[in-house]
């Protein structure tokens, strides 16, 4: 199948190998032309706008940094929108806003496309490994059409409701990630202070109701002294902006999520925005 | 072996219940007699006082409520230490201060006796299922001597440090429980304001970075309308409060914990004292 992909950085780069490595002829931009190298290598055919890799391709993904991004690459000059869409799927897997993901969708259907969005979980490591969580919101039509591309690249791929649900899901996700990291930095921060072994605390807790994802996984990273970014600071702190503009637009109050927001602002005015989501505990520890 | 038990509620019925099992003669002490009547039933002796059962006895556990009420059980009149102590183990296993964890110890030791803090998690399915975690601080002989009788009563039983230990890592397991409350309880506000399947919501990111223990258990029992405790909201106020407390004394600023703190408050002047703190939800859901 001829599939399109915009947005080659970390992730991008790893789902579009995995789509690559399956048979598919794979057209592929990127603002920065050079991190497309190794997929052109690898038989990749680079076009030199988003429009032209429209132009070219059945079913086009986009996997990119900031909402502003993905309207300008779906909506700007030279941009998807300007080529045919017409009987094609356009898939943004950018974790971005549900409102835009409904304007995308609303816009694919006037031209008689389709459209899903499909963010996903699952870092570096899961788009590496092809294990990812895709989380996505369109018509029924549209996720069995993409169902076969989202099993090469994921371990499971649901439809969890009509344009916008995956971004809604995502910002979930991101809800609960945000408590788990707070409440993983607080605990240790006490630990430490209490002059507790924080590796013994670590493996205690993890084996009952404080057991959480995040500190099984960034605990011990952090015993390492390992801030490397699994995930961004910048990007968390864009997700948890959308989730809370979202909550405001449905009239919700999310308290520990504006805390979490706050702090890792605060973590970004420190100077950790390249650095991964769990150095939050800098914060406190020098 | 002749052991104490003093505070024979949900939890320390239980616990008590599997000493006697395993065939030691076991001395009963509550403040609601009626309490031990099961026990006294299955052969456990009634004392009339905390002092007596401390004269009887060669290990006595307390597994009390509130630290006021560990005070007096240890230090008031009729109280443990009113009884000839020496060559004793005291085991206190209720969540409770540090502070007087330590009193405690100070106190045994002038008396020839030994002490530990050995406050648990599990909950009352733990305390039943002997699957508890004790989190003990004290003197190394003092835990080797109480080994096989938390093999009783636990999965997993681990000296941590100094008296005041145990203490100091439940509080960082209240801590890190207090975050996966209030992410589970906002994510799902969330969904449910997004019209997503909450269940579905609930098994997708229990698959990935945002899952915990709270979610797994508690979400599904949430979507049931199940409030009944597991752990009572009211002791989760108080474990918080000493958290919180002790971090002060510390100089550390847990804002996350202070939060949650705040919300519990809240639950607890709108009528859920009782109820089980995945109650927490109601602040937002009638």
């Amino acid at each position: 199948m001829k599939i399109g992909f915009i947005g080659t950085g970390v992730m991008g780069k790893a789902i579009a190998g995995h789509l690559l490595a399956a048979g598919h002829d794979v057209f592929v931009y990127n603002r920065t032309k050079s991190k497309t190298d190794t997929l052109v290598n690898a038989g990749a055919i680079w076009q030199d706008t988003p429009e032209n890799v429209t132009e070219k391709s059945e079913i086009i993904f986009t996997m990119i940094g900031y909402p502003k991004d993905v309207e300008a690459v779906y909506f700007g000059e030279n941009g998807i929108f300007k080529a045919s869409v017409a009987g094609k799927l356009l898939i943004d897997m950018t974790t971005s806003t549900p409102t835009l993901a409904q304007k995308i969708a609303v816009s694919a259907n006037k031209y008689d496309a389709e459209a899903l969005d499909a963010p996903v979980s699952g870092g570096d490591i899961g788009a590496k490994n092809a294990t990812l969580t895709v989380m996505a919101g369109g018509s029924e039509e549209a996720f069995n059409r993409a169902k076969p591309l989202f099993d090469l690249i994921s371990k499971k791929a649901e439809l969890h409701g009509a344009a916008g649900s995956g971004q809604h899901v995502k910002m979930a996700n991101q809800i609960g990630i945000a408590g788990t990291m707070t409440a993983m930095s607080e605990l240790m921060v006490y630990a430490k202070a209490a002059n507790l072994d924080l590796k013994r605390v670590i493996e205690t807790l993890s084996a009952g109701g404080a057991q959480t994802w995040s500190l099984s996984n960034y605990g011990p990273r952090i015993l390492k002294s390992d801030y490397s970014p699994g995930f961004f600071v910048k990007h968390f702190i864009k997700d948890l902006g959308i989730a809370l503009d979202e909550a405001e637009k449905m009239s919700i109050k999310l308290p520990a999520t504006e805390l979490a927001k706050a702090l890792y602002d605060q973590l970004a005015e420190k100077g950790f925005e390249d650095a991964g989501t769990q150095s939050l505990i800098k914060l406190w520890w020098d």
